[in-house]
């Protein structure tokens, strides 16, 4: 392999010849040589825009002038369109700060911009601590880029999933409306709704969750920069804070803001807590979905079997007819990692001291991985389970029929005494309450399906 | 002991004749042995709430007479008034609905009511089921009780005890705001801060945090009554979730609304996992503040020691002059407790199925344990601690006087290659950066000393 | 109220007259007014022992006169008689080394000690610190306390309660293992087994996990004593270590030794984060054995309905008939406690800093509470649900007879191809596999029964 | 790109031309879009192993000719050899009982054969099935392959890692053994103690959790192999359970048995939540090692700085001398994510449901990223860190010194109470110890020197 030599205070090292990175992102390499994550790419892109950010802001400011921040968009734009991404090969487990990471990005987009230059035959240079990283810090500048790769996970991958998953549950809720079933608490038989309204609560966990999650991301709109390395912001312009949040808002097309106080943006996580303690109200809603759909869908013929869900791949080699809840069972493992994550995302932000905390990069992990996993185990539920569910209406209304919940209909025409024993009378002797009731002498067969109509028994007016 | 013979559809069983439960409860008692966690009494109140509310709600609605809404609204109060506190004996590991504790109270308020109609000579009788829990079930009645406990419990105890820690925390930071010392980044020396700044960031993060929760607890106003059984509402007049949240708001002081799906609220507890969320993102911020204090306080000789903090009880019998953190450690430790419990609540939420959630009792618990946890912690360090934290000014000085990082400050004036020449010297040398600067030749002390001005570099304008 | 005047370094302060504390006791209630859970009444006795076994070693040693002992020796009998439990007052919440229990125990101990030496007209007196809590530190008894405390609560309360379980579980599983049932894997119909097998594979799992708890409890036999303060045993004698662990394994019938190496005892709690794992693994299994016996349980005329369960109170008000698995649901609740327990434990484990973990109440809290949970909730279990356990034999074996999976038995005599369309055909038109299979014209009837034997797909010789 | 036809029991579907996996694979592919972790090719190996030791069992029971077998054998090895790890594509989120995984690799291992048989002109054909899956279920061979993986992982990667670590442990433990320092309770000054006693006690943190890690790993040994797919082992040869067993023994060259009870190895997981525990409890040590180790480095001017670490990447590019404890980081971050784990594999493992536990895949991701990571970064931190470990005896000796807390020493000649005044004097006056003594009258400076030790205060003889 072919090498140059790269320098930074350290002294000097080896770069393999064709990267793009510098002397830190080698040493990084080298030093942490830990398991495979990767920083996730969208925390690089999220640390891109920050320089294209700051770029611009310090060129507005006076501090930078225009051909070099001219320079370094066009360098985070091809980043930025993904033309790079095998240039930022760090892993999570590097310092806390995302340091690293951040001397990453900025060695990259100077390199990349002085090929750039050199191609134009410009004398100028990128230097990537005085031309990248100017009026910046990792300290404020990882922050940043948390926010900014959250938000836009969060708003661009997530919410768009929910809406599609609750967009076919609003659809199986009108259709299935008038399905009126028995239903269920405790895992006991219980007096009946219908198929919709079951459905309903299903898709009023969405909403809600939903609703928690868009609003709980709006903390992090707060943007660490110009904090710089402890919140002072020593280095840089006053106004950059300001102007470097406009800037971000412009390339992202999502609102963000300096943050109110820049201690507390390189110290505190809370905000990532909070929203992903909305992402796990979301994810505990789908367990409960998710369990539901294949408790419902048992069977085929020793379970519940109330409705059926698409046969996606062989469920047995040796068993014919035996459909696997298996996008169910992806998105409940889903479910448990998010739980998961959300234990060291909590751990991990209460661990600061002084000035920074140092566990970024595992918050920062554990979030977008929830996102992803939550967001494509929904986009696979529906596609590959939800759009397809349907009721067996056999099953329902012969369920509906056996049940002895529908004796609470009686009791205003015989008294709740009598329609105890009725019910309890067809439990012990495995019939049905009608002929239960008939046997009675209470009350003839027609007074009995007159009275027992388990459509009115469902809420509507 | 004595006792009474009490019956429900089970059949007949003993009672202790002193207290005022029935049946139910006393079934509770036999077949629930466990552990000794009794059901929190706020949620207690909060059932009574319910009853009371309910008996007014269905008074309107023309569904109970009035002298019985009268009389069961009595006894409610002199619950909510403490007086029977004694009456409600049951653990939180019963029935996953609360139906026992449901039970508990619609029995005390109906045997309690009946007292009070004997006693002034009334022939009405007041019936446990028919009366009290008129228009309700356990599955609405114990989400709305969970709801509306915790709301109080939040804006009752939690937030003010944040609002208390804050109050103290911003007198602080005027006060010590002129106090410039060494910032700490990675644990290292970084660039001077004032104190009043770095307890700015902690301030900041019991505002950020509390208007979390402040926002999050919202979503808990939202009242399963009216849902009864599995959501549909039969038995209940179609009037009454409306009604009863209206009186649920009067009697509380506090705004709740009927939940817009009852099927969601007896189903999902999304609302308590996300509230949780943002009590979690406050426990987080809780470790970091009460671990900078007992690191600043450390020492008192070979530590930090930048702070002092009160001595409230003996450190050591053997080691005299020994101040330990033990508000610290009390707060930290409630921490670890309000961590864990949110792992509880989070999977404890996802354990629904279909028409219910049997896991409420377990939710609330440890809701309601973390609220009083944070709450008596923040005070107890606030009172204990914070109110007496006092910086060590001598120790600050000589630190910030020793501290390499104010270097920087040099830069402007002799580069950063010379700067960091010196600094590197100095550290080597172990001399002092002045020291170091003036024997470098490349300034003299008096220009050291006008250059190098911690109060400069501190963001101030 | 009367008080006494009682003194400490810190000075003087009033502590109510009847009470057996001192001074150090009296400010810990005051300066920590944090929630409701006392310091659990087995860490005290544990304490206690740990006194008791002290004042003997000592005596050995020749460095505690013997009627010093043996009045200490007498207080220490009475308290773990239960006679002064009202004596230790003092929260969970307090110095994380557990610093004040160790005073309160070393006040009360020399207080009574006191009393019965005036008694007998005796001028000796007791000093807590000199005489009780001579060669001790808080840091090393308070560890040594948690595992006397937590080997006794896994072997005298834990283990036996498994024990209890799994009899009840042998035996269902002899009683029922000639009940041939279809099983289940993805919660769709699978080939048979026999009920006492799926009972089989419970009682394994409480089998197997008992061992993992009494192999991992052993490594809490370790004691700390003879540490002291920092770990070097600074005003031990010599063979205290020793000595006392022979005392301590003496007085609780249960073998304990000295620690290894000190500084780990002080400062690590990996034993107890091990112990509770093997608690966790437990607490699983029984999440799935509850689980199994309330679905199983599940109808009684829509869900799987395939066993009984006793009926231990009214199921519901309005339902006849429904019979909750209430047993199930606390069991279950209890789980989700014991994996958030186990969250905060080993979160509170990893912050330990130097000489000292300061997080250790709030470890011991979880642990016992995860041992009494567990414990009273097998036992509750067993007692009002498992014992009681019946086949439901009628829809065993319609399920069975229903099922397609029998099909299997086919392959050999027409081949996989055949099976799986008569399978298939079966399942279309709702018909039983032999109908389906005798239209085939592949097999006739008398055929399919040789061949279809469920009872010879269980895997019996 | 190229494609060919494959089918299965839904029909045809086009693979990759270029690929070696089959039509299940194919589908899961399509349906599973989720994320990006791939399943861990560690348990491709495991499964690999699976094959090859059935197709060696299959072969000795005489249900598999030995051609089939051998060639089966040495498609295996390839894979073992990695020559195919792009042939497993597939996800972790999949269906929960890992059978996608277990038919990718039935259908590369299939392939492969057939492509080497297809070489040698041989028309025998190997059946992803009927051969390789032969005698098996996914629900036996994913389970055997966690255990298979999780025990390599554990036994060839885990401990060795906690071996270097130990081992520079015990060097430098060896090394520094002379050197007295100030020892740290409650993160207050306390009695002294050695450098080589601190770090015994991380040294003996590592050998305890490593046999509680080696010791629960054994219960991993237990292979699920023979149930197939409800434990009953229909389909599969009496014998094949153990003969299995024997032959996945002599591949890995570790041993392992055939499950005592398969009911249980399908459907619980508690030896994975047990041996994960082991595993957390080493975690929870090494955040307290690695915090030790940044805390005693802190500084360089302004901490505790009683150690220097290595300088392995600027620190800083504005403040010079600024040694960040990066690798201190890394490893602090990775305990974090590892409790995450915990919780996530907890939840997992409580889920199964009958005869199956469909959870597999994410407890087995966790167990093995918990592993990877944990190794790493121990080597990590070993090679990066802990071997440049030294002592800064200036500081240790100058903290020593300044400590009031060797007053302890003075006790038996002056008493505690002239101790404790003088301790108190100089604390309040900011002097030695010694000035204050001297200052007292009570000793002269000479016996100050001959009384107060530290040398005498560390428990040696």
């Amino acid at each position: 392999m072919e090498y140059r030599i790269e320098r930074d205070t350290m002294g000097e090292i080896q770069v393999p010849a064709d990267k793009l990175w510098g002397a830190q992102t080698q040493r990084s390499l080298q030093n942490f040589k830990i398991s495979g994550e990767k920083m996730p790419v969208e925390v690089v892109y999220g640390m891109a825009i920050v320089k294209k950010a700051s770029a611009l802001a310090n060129e507005r400011l006076g501090v930078l002038d225009s051909e070099k921040a001219a320079v370094i968009g066009e360098a985070v734009d091809e980043i930025l369109a993904g033309k790079w991404d095998d240039q930022f090969p760090l892993v999570v487990w590097q310092t806390g700060s995302g340091t690293q990471t951040n001397m990453n990005v900025n060695e990259v987009v100077a390199h990349r911009a002085n090929q750039l230059l050199a191609e134009r035959g410009s004398e100028l240079r990128i230097h990537p601590n005085d031309d990248v990283n100017r009026s910046q810090s990792s300290n404020d500048t990882f922050p940043a880029a948390m926010h900014i790769a959250g938000v836009i996970a969060v708003e661009d991958r997530l919410l768009p999933a929910i809406d599609v998953l609750n967009g076919t549950l609003q659809e199986k809720m009108k259709a299935f409306d008038h399905i009126v079933k028995i239903g269920r608490t405790h895992l006991q038989d219980a007096t009946p709704i219908t198929l919709g309204q079951e459905i309903s609560g299903w898709s009023a966990m969405l909403e809600k969750s939903r609703a928690m999650i868009e609003y709980s991301v709006n903390s992090m709109r707060e943007l660490a920069l110009g904090g710089t390395a402890v919140g002072t912001g020593l280095n840089a312009h006053p106004d950059y804070a300001v102007t470097v949040a406009e800037e971000v808002t412009k390339l992202t097309g999502k609102s963000f803001v300096t943050a109110s106080n820049k201690f507390h943006s390189l110290t505190s996580h809370d905000q990532m807590v909070f929203t992903h303690g909305a992402i796990k109200a979301l994810a505990a809603d789908l367990m409960k979905i998710a369990n539901d759909v294949r408790w419902l869908a048992s069977g085929p013929r020793c379970g519940i079997g109330e409705i059926t869900i698409p046969e996606n791949e062989p469920g047995s080699s040796i068993m014919p007819g035996k459909v696997n809840p298996t996008q169910s069972e992806a998105l409940t493992m889903a479910v448990c990692q998010v739980i998961g994550n959300d234990t060291a995302i909590g751990m991990a932000a209460s661990q600061g001291n002084f000035e920074l905390n140092v566990f970024k990069p595992v918050i920062l992990y554990n979030f977008l991985q929830s996102v992803a996993l939550l967001a494509d185990s929904m986009i696979s539920f529906n596609d590959n389970c939800a759009v397809g569910i349907e009721p067996n209406e056999a099953v329902i209304q012969r369920n509906l029929e056996q049940s002895l919940m529908l004796v609470t209909a009686l009791n205003p025409h015989i008294g709740y005494e009598n329609a105890a024993k009725i019910a309890k009378t067809a439990h012990k002797q495995g019939t049905t309450l009608k002929e239960a009731a008939v046997a009675s002498g209470l009350l003839t067969a027609e007074q009995f399906d007159e009275y027992v109509r388990p459509e009115n028994m469902i809420g509507r007016k």
